[in-house]
């Protein structure tokens, strides 16, 4: 059996379960890749207790992996932007595969790398690098080649899915989960990129590019956070059938394509609403398979492990899968929507005094822009105030007319604080 | 850019899709695959008039396409084992690749089709086997390669979860619903493939070779179908919390490997237990990614074509996988636990009659046999019976025991119907 030399870069959570798992199942990974895969150089600023490198080759400097010539194919796993662009760029230009779990660096860097790759004749591999353990980069690029893909959207961001799981069950408030998420360490300290939907960008601009045959572009993507949910909104999305999840959404229109990551109340009916904790789940919507949906674990040493070397064995086997899941000369800019032209049904929650003509201002206010109620909630006053939150279901309309129609509304002198405001998508196939 | 020249035999619900698809997206197919994919030759025995084949060349014996030079790879859409079984074996000998999406051909024939392949270095592949359009055979062979599997549990058969969905949400009953699958075009006249899980064991004997590296063996799956649930379990199941699915689960344990279909009952919070009406799922659980799930459309035109072309375009690209998801040499026979030594937990119910003694006396049959029980709930009589329901939930228990427990049961003078039993799996990663 031929054998494929592996060096590691980077012994964090992710390198020593990568480390682990190639240890444990070597018998069955080799004999499901056919080759025999090897570690034969690790490096890293420090060994990590949680698993045993005395076996291999150990550098310091993780640049000596990348330069060691006895390395086929490294597995980049030190995360950052910079030091990991310049360590797998030379791995690239001396000759080795990268796999990589580093979403920021194939979602800010992807197009230059890749093309360099392609140069060079070698393969960048990032499956590891969206939803962890579930393998939703194969099966955009593999499973569903067959198909236009209409749209999909994701739950790929475990800490906002645990905190918004948290505030649903628990009738908890944001700021209240996110501390005990990071006494679990499931959110950083600094917590921006997980609930400020950065993370959940970098993957979005991943499965898109693979979806619709374009180049990475990061920048163009809208964003989001979860930190303006208040509770009672995910109470008043379930009093209304539909749960809050924060989504990344991608969709071909006939004008370009959207690309978004936002809070989103989708019906509880769907399966992707049902997806809690800090699981991960992306729904692909293709013309002939019609929806298809992948669940698992979206982080985790081990998970995000078993992502790691099943491109590792996918390069052993000699496969011949495009990047970016088109042939490299197809793969071609696109209009991304800015979020304005995007059409999207909306819950609106508006505090007003309690008053005779208040929902009928509101509802003017909306249908002058052609937008349409589908439900809407009138609560009773709480306690102490004098307000009352009005809850309102719209039809789908394009953004531009409701940022209009809510700033009509928060002139209403019955209207002392800013309209809540939050997609709706019925994921419908 | 190089052409694949493929022939298709078969027109009926699946080949008109194929052809469709291929024709709408050949645009996107061509640009993933790197490789125009063009259709050079039908096989059919008559036109359908829901696709269009006129610009291709038309034979009405099919076994001109396998035998046409000009033929690189043949999609064999005809169902059926006899004739099917001979033109692969035909294909494959004049040095084509196949594709097919028959299940009962792999299930029974495989070993031999795959075999024969090797020696003449083509590819039998059969994404549309299981699960129409979900990737799921491509998720285990490749998705999840850097893993011990250690179960996977299907709803791979689109019928029996439509029946069963129906039972639970409208209280109906089995051959009520079966009657009207009929009339929807869901179930075939003769239901028996559907039902008693024939179908379902096709498919999960070629999961399970693909999970464990072991040849396929339908003749040792051991089947058992839902026409014997009662809408009354369906009911008692939801008040305990469970689901009733028809579930194919495939099990490495320390004896060997488990291989079974039956009906089953399953948390209702697992996102499986959720999977209603025709749609299909398959959770695998692996020993690095932990639990993951595969959800969409098992059956129809559009669905299986969109998995039938992956496997074009997988071979199109020049993939090099192993057909069995291990190198042919790795691939050996393992022992498949008779359905005694299986270890599963219990629903039972005991029609019995309503007087002092009759818990005590069936709860001692029970732990007699070391099994112990997890809940138990017994019913008020009903109007006209004397006889009431009692319904328990058991610890997890050797089958053997179970069945020795429940003859003991029927014997008491006041059991006078036979015990209805449910195997009970938890589904915990």
């Amino acid at each position: 059996m031929n054998t494929l030399k592996v060096g590691i870069c980077g012994l964090g959570t992710v390198g020593s379960g990568t480390v682990n798992v190639l240890q444990r199942n070597a018998a069955t990974i080799s004999a499901r890749a056919g080759v025999n895969i090897e570690i034969v150089h690790v490096g890293a600023r420090r060994d990590n207790p949680l698993c045993d490198i005395t076996p291999y080759k150990v550098s310091r400097d993780i640049f000596e992996v990348v330069r060691d010539p006895n390395v086929d194919l490294v597995i980049e796993l030190i995360g950052g932007t910079t030091i990991a662009k310049d360590l797998v760029t030379e791995a690239i230009n001396n000759g080795k595969h990268v796999v990589t779990a580093n979403k920021a660096l194939i979602a800010l860097y992807g197009n230059d790398l890749l093309a360099l790759a392609a140069e060079k004749g070698v393969t960048v591999a990032f499956e590891a690098a969206v939803a962890g353990g579930i393998p939703i980069i194969k099966a955009v690029r593999e499973g569903v080649a067959a198909n236009e893909i209409k749209w999909l959207a994701g739950i790929i961001n475990g800490t906002g899915n645990f905190i918004l799981t948290e505030m649903r069950e628990k009738g908890r408030d944001f700021a209240d989960v996110l501390a005990e998420a990071q006494a679990l360490g499931y959110a950083e300290a600094d917590p921006t990129f997980d609930v400020e939907g950065i993370d959940a960008a970098h993957k979005l601009v991943i499965l898109a590019s693979l979806a619709f045959g374009m180049p990475f572009r990061f920048e163009k993507c809208f964003t989001e956070g979860i930190s303006n949910i208040d509770a009672l909104d995910v109470k008043f999305a379930e009093e209304l059938g539909y749960r809050i999840k924060h989504l990344g959404i991608a969709r071909r229109c006939e004008n370009g394509i959207e690309l978004r990551v936002h809070p989103t109340l989708i019906p509880e009916k769907r399966l992707i609403a049902n997806v809690n904790g800090v699981m991960n789940a992306v729904l692909v919507n293709g013309d002939a398979s019609g929806p298809t949906l992948y669940y698992g674990a979206g982080a985790g040493a081990d998970a995000t492990a078993s992502a790691v070397i099943a491109d590792v064995v996918d390069i052993a086997r000699g496969n011949q899968i495009p990047m970016m899941g088109f042939a490299p000369e197809e793969v071609s800019k696109q209009r991304i929507l800015p979020i304005e032209e995007v059409q999207t049904a909306f819950y609106l929650r508006i505090s007003a005094e309690d008053k005779p003509g208040v929902l009928s201002e509101i509802a003017t206010a909306l249908s002058a822009r052609g937008i349409s109620i589908e439900a809407i909630i009138q609560k009773e006053a709480q306690d102490d105030e004098v307000r009352v939150p009005i809850i309102i279901l719209t039809n789908r309309t394009v953004e531009s007319k409701m940022i209009d129609a809510v700033s009509t509304i928060e002139q209403f002198d019955f209207v002392q604080r800013p309209v809540v405001r939050v997609r709706v998508e019925s994921l419908a196939g």
